[in-house]
């Protein structure tokens, strides 16, 4: 087995990208920059109403190892596609940007693979609608456990929560790699899923994970208090190694009773602000396992997240190393 | 039946665009700037080889269709899909674009859905492998008379001639519309496709065309010339309107002894050339079907080319009626 930075495991989904105004969300319910999980019926109610669209390979955790490849790291990724189209486009997609993708697609007339149809605004805000179809299904031998001992860190995203099946996964492959003395990577994932499963969390990051990931929405959620002084305050307590992102004002990196500030990376225009915490771990997470300082992997974060929010879609669009090197940064 | 400004017969197409250096193109035997046809296992295996990709709904009559839509035309397509994941996403986007388009997906066990893997190199250049799957198969009253006759002009792609039923389909669309009186309208696809067809399309467009659309490549096929000057005089005998497109060096109107010549409108970065021929047509089409004069309606397409040159994907990511607006052309 190859050796691995990171092995991540998460949603298989495809993006299904339209540009709205305002209205629309209102019109549909949706709350402007969250993820809802909605039924394929509702999915494609909301397709049709939708303008047109364009398609591209998503998946929080997968967008970041993609990112991880991007900047010449050795990533995996664990995700459940179905044998059907949208399922062989997100495995081509993966795979061809240099991630280890073995898991094996459900066999035909298992549900279809996970879409996501993303609304952005002329603010470049994304707001997310989620059918997550097969790809919750991680319960039949999936997680495999020569390869997450293969990485130095197992990432994992909170949305993995929302589903049973999912859940048992992702505390089946936190536990073979604390067991192995391998790190054990969170994110948060989105506001609403903390709101759902607050207490789940609170306990995994106290006992369980080795680095935390959220954005100010998510860590004030997490300790219910409007302030995100309090929440970073209350995560260092909480946490060995945590990295806080606040949009345009930057990120907090909290460690061993450490406090990194790192600037944002300005950008010309915030085209589509989806991945940007993707992107983020994933700088992040290349430059810890590959035993950079915290600073600078905090800064190849905020690299990464310019860039993809600099254009429509949650996956590089360049090569983060050469960008990275352009900087000064690898 | 609602009446159209233009109805638009051909392949109904998913684009896969990725990007790729030159050395990729040669490697993969691909001629830079021209489509090939593949067929199913030609175009996995050079899906296997090719980097990640953009699903965005293509064709070059689908559009130019969703151009004539934007810029606040009434039109229409026709053209085949699969009951298939990627048919579900071309027909929706085509819809979703304002465009009439009511021709049935072939049953289940059809072919599958057209696509064609576009592979952007750093100049812009597109250069096109299509796998048509079902879409040549219009032989099964696709050819909607009562639509046909609701529209001004009957606008046909030249790539209809590869599948004998897509020709026949052209060949009814045709008579159709000249029993009614409709105009009709032709482009000559691609340079290749002009040498595969010469003969038929000379005949055609001697006969039965009204309005003729080729590219400076095309139109020197067509006439077996290497001079644009000598192949233009030759389109103004054999045609009564004929708008020839350059690139840079803009486009020029023939008409009636009359040659008007449109400068390109400039575009800070030329980022994928797909579809600048499609749209400059649908500037063109929507003009002439609405009374504009000549000029006017050259300089529309001009607009729309730019439009679509500057950013990746065949379908504009604007309202083209609003920037002719900005541009004091509407």
């Amino acid at each position: 087995m190859k050796e691995h930075d990171v092995v991540g495991i998460g949603n298989a989904i495809v993006d299904i990208i339209g540009r709205c105004d305002d209205a629309f969300l209102a019109k549909h319910a949706c709350v402007k920059g969250s993820m809802q999980l909605v039924d394929e019926p509702a999915m494609l109610a909301l397709y049709d109403s939708m303008g047109p669209g364009t398609e591209i390979s998503g998946g929080s955790v997968a967008n970041t190892m993609a990112g991880v490849a991007s900047f010449g790291g050795k990533s995996a990724f664990i995700g459940k596609t179905a044998s059907d189209q949208v399922g062989a486009i997100f495995g081509h997609d993966i795979r061809a940007a240099g991630v280890t993708f073995t898991t094996k697609p459900a066999p035909s007339g298992s549900a279809p693979t996970g879409r996501c149809l993303i609304f952005v605004t002329p603010d470049g805000q994304r707001t997310m609608n989620t059918f997550l179809g097969v790809s919750p299904e991680l319960d039949h031998g999936e997680v495999d456990e020569a390869l997450i001992k293969s990485a130095k860190i197992v990432y994992l995203e909170g949305y993995l929560f929302d589903r049973p099946e999912a859940k048992a996964a992702f505390r089946q492959a936190a536990a073979i790699a604390a067991k192995a003395g391998r790190q054990v990577a969170l994110s948060l994932s989105d506001s609403f899923c903390v709101d759902r499963h607050r207490a789940e969390f609170l306990s995994l990051i106290k006992d369980s994970v080795d680095i935390l990931f959220a954005n100010e929405a998510e860590i004030t959620a997490l300790y219910e208090t409007g302030s995100f002084d309090e929440a970073a305050r209350k995560a260092q307590a909480d946490t060995k190694l945590a990295a806080l992102t606040r949009s345009e004002k930057g990120s907090v990196i909290l460690s061993a009773g450490r406090t990194i500030e790192i600037p944002c990376m300005p950008v010309s225009k915030v085209v589509d602000t989806t991945g940007a915490g993707d992107l983020y771990a994933a700088g992040f997470l290349f430059g810890v396992s590959n035993g950079l300082d915290l600073g600078k992997a905090g800064k190849l974060g905020s690299l990464a997240a310019a860039e993809i929010i600099s254009h429509i879609g949650a996956r590089p669009e360049v090569k983060l190393a050469d960008l990275a090197k352009q900087k000064g940064l690898l």
